[in-house]
């Protein structure tokens, strides 16, 4: 499947089983292989200082993150429910943005070999996720996702 | 102002500048002084595992780690903008809830004082956050918090 393909097969995903990603608008933008962003409008998810709330930067960051791990098992031709276990961030600047303009979250891929997954075996992966606002790094996102092999339905 | 009063207050705060807060249908339940809880229903935060987001868990967290700041200010009669600055999350099990139940975020006040808001100065606040489930606590929460102390407009 070619990338564009893939990005739209992911937003499909999230805004069709997480509720929350449709009202924050977030969606896919770019994703080379290695780098992947994702972005989201100020508007839905701003704060009461009229920047952007803690609780949807740190979601943009997390669906960032899980997105990028979705991606590189698609490319690898392999499959896994994935879950974050936990999560680190830290919030360096208010984010804003201009009416139209996305807020980014990007994260780039540290190279993990996703084989067990084909082997039945669960996948752990760290990555580092940093969030973009008009040429400034305004927060940093540390996660840990798990990818356990899908259960194969059994006859009883 | 009673308690009560004070909980929706709140609550018309969040839902009236964090656009986000109402859509997760996110409400203050309880607030004795020491203990605060907030809930949220599990429809509008669910994720494709059909159990709680984990965007939504962190957001949850993060709001009532934020109202115990702002409740107890209201009770110091001191005022200050209260931000997030970093905080840590684990998610120890999957959140489910039946039709109609709340999920409920909790929180204890360390008895930390809020005098130096009084005097011009910042309070920086440590809390931890539990997100308890069907008697279970499945996710725990550890955020920190700075209230400045509000600017005065000062005349050109």
């Amino acid at each position: 499947m070619s990338e564009p393909s893939l990005l739209k097969q992911l937003e499909n995903t999230w805004h069709g089983t997480i509720p929350v990603s449709a009202f924050m608008g977030i969606r896919p933008l770019t994703f080379d292989g290695t780098e992947f962003r994702v972005g989201a409008p100020l508007a839905p998810n701003i704060n009461l200082h009229q920047t952007m709330f803690a609780g949807s930067i740190y979601t943009l960051c997390t669906l960032c993150g899980w997105g990028m791990l979705w991606l590189q098992q698609q490319r690898a031709g392999v499959s896994g429910d994935i879950v974050l276990a936990q999560a680190e961030i830290r919030y360096r600047a208010p984010v804003t943005a201009n009416p139209g303009e996305l807020i980014e979250a990007r994260v780039s891929w540290p190279g993990v070999s996703l084989t067990p997954l084909s082997e039945g075996r669960r996948v752990k992966v760290r990555l580092e996720v940093e969030l973009w606002s008009h040429g400034l790094c305004c927060a940093s996102f540390l996660g840990v996702y798990v990818s356990q092999p899908k259960q194969e339905p059994t006859l009883s």
